[in-house]
């Protein structure tokens, strides 16, 4: 049920499905030197918390594919440089620092001596991050699945899917695993401004593989669980601290606080990957602030007046209290969460 | 403290600010034939429940003005069939029927039984319905004021300003009045897809005024609640039923759970005319449903996958448990709504 390919190591040359350009146009980004991996996560072009994992780990090898260091300190000391640019290309999804540790490690003790074998361990540490991920959006695909009822209706916000991962998705994996298991699953997408995810990347995704979508803008949300339109609801994740409180897309609290509300289950999708158990809570987050152009300029047209002040966080912390359960590859976290992560965390 | 003229009759034309062209440009659509009213009005040139009806009454003279009935009998005929037409212009703001039936009214029995007198009558009719919506909107503005203190910041959805009225607003006109008072209050706008009234209308309005505003993406109001950035929300209303629950732009009902959770005072700010004593709930509010090209399509691009179903209703209805009081021009109603909106039916 994947979609498309989101991320691609050929050749020495990483090549990432340029997400700014959909739905309107399909174009692969070819990055031949890690910079321009820097600047895809950067500017979005590769987005959603796995994936901008994946894409590091690609970047790190990349550079050191490329590295005309001539001993394995020196291959190192690259890794190092390589490794601190891409840790500023975006602060809140812990994904990327998960990745870019896994390959430091590999950077401080792998290889069996040259650079060259250092290079190629380096790679396949990459391609296994990736490879990993696609079998952990099928597990929590099955894992979901089970939460949902036949004919059952989602609502989803930003995009959580095939385009946010290595794989088939983590919130979108569960309604592509339901659907295989013929339940017949619609779903609700918010638009999700100011990116416009839930209209670019998630009506387009869910409609690539059949399923049946209607688009919405953020604010009909709590007219679509006031009238219960919507069975649950289902969203990603770019940090979850050890209590379960949740980092993801800007609006999720407002939907976890409405589903609350209206007594309707509102689910996490989100690989281990996700967590980081190094936090207490959620207010340790950092919370990334986008520039006010997204928000003021829409394709080319002002539509606000001219030095309009603009507030845009990009993501915003839902507590815990509002989680009915976390849906992960190793299942499905239920609260109290301080037990169910504390396995969780414990899992091999 | 108007920043702009919204509507204007000038020699047998109805001048009607194009609302569509702002913030980019000021144009006034001349009107000399009452479809083009009714044009403007479903088109939303001219929009916000008090403009609404404002527009409609207008719509009504201008037609009488140019009518070549011979009689009387005539005229009236030529009325109704304006009437008509104009109540099918939008279904939800009540203001609209309201201003209808007070220009029915003049029709069935003003005049001195010549067509010029009556057709002088029915204009002087809009004018005064005009006039009347200047001083309402005052005194919302002064009887909102005081619930604002020094310094306090206010958080709006949609446009519920000058520009949704012939006078000075009903939201912001609090907004306006308390900072005439010297309250140096400012303004949380929530840009409101899908047609950013709050973008292009609200904060170009405010910063016409000199109003410290701050543009949000809708979803992002529920940060701006919970880390206590706004002391209150102020919204207006498209129609308010006699128990209190209120129809005003989608998203507003999001604004006033939100606001319930964080303990956040929420406030409407509406003139009588806007409530419609018929329906005992809110249930019974008729609903537009906008189209598709609205969401999908953002100024010229197409941002969903062609054929992408779209669900978009233009309104929402807040359960009046979950508002504070309603500011209207003869004072604050407070909960329960039941005995202070029975007295505010009998304000003369």
């Amino acid at each position: 049920v994947i979609p498309v390919k989101t991320i691609e190591w050929r050749a020495g040359e990483v090549r990432i499905l340029d997400q700014r350009a959909l739905p309107g146009r399909k174009v692969y980004l070819r990055c031949s030197h890690y910079r321009e991996v820097v600047e895809a996560i950067r500017t979005l072009a590769a987005r959603g918390a796995p994936l901008i994992g994946i894409t590091a780990a690609y970047g790190v090898a990349l550079a050191a594919w490329h590295s005309r260091a001539r001993d394995v300190p020196g291959l190192r000391d690259d890794v190092r440089r390589v490794v601190g640019a891409l840790e500023r290309a975006r602060p809140t999804a812990v994904n990327l620092f998960w990745a870019l540790r896994r390959m430091e490690r590999v950077a401080a003790t792998g290889g069996s001596g040259s650079v060259a074998s250092l290079r190629e361990r380096l790679l396949r540490e990459a391609l296994g991050i990736h490879d990993e991920d696609r079998s952990t959006c099928a597990a929590i695909g099955r894992n979901g699945a089970k939460l949902l009822r036949r004919g059952a209706t989602v609502l989803t916000h930003c995009n959580a899917g095939a385009l946010a991962t290595g794989g088939m998705g983590t919130a979108l994996a569960v309604i592509y695993a339901a659907n295989q298991a013929g339940k017949g699953v619609r779903v609700y997408a918010d638009e999700t401004r100011p990116l416009l995810q839930g209209a670019r990347l998630t009506a387009w995704e869910l409609r690539q593989c059949g399923v049946d979508v209607t688009l919405i803008c953020d604010s009909v949300a709590a007219s679509v669980l006031r009238e219960r339109r919507a069975d649950c609801v289902i969203v990603g994740a770019d940090r979850i601290a050890a209590n379960g409180d949740t980092a993801n897309k800007v609006g999720t609290l407002g939907l976890a606080v409405l589903a609350r509300e209206y007594g309707i289950p509102f689910y996490v999708a989100a690989p281990r990957s996700t967590f980081d158990f190094s936090l207490r809570g959620g207010e340790a987050i950092p919370i990334e602030e986008r520039s006010a152009e997204e928000v003021v300029c829409l394709y080319g047209t002002r539509v606000a007046p001219f030095g309009t002040r603009v507030y845009s966080p990009a993501f915003d912390i839902t507590p815990a209290r509002y989680i009915s359960g976390i849906i992960t590859e190793h299942g499905v976290a239920l609260p109290p969460f301080a037990g169910s992560l504390r396995k969780l965390r414990q899992e091999p």
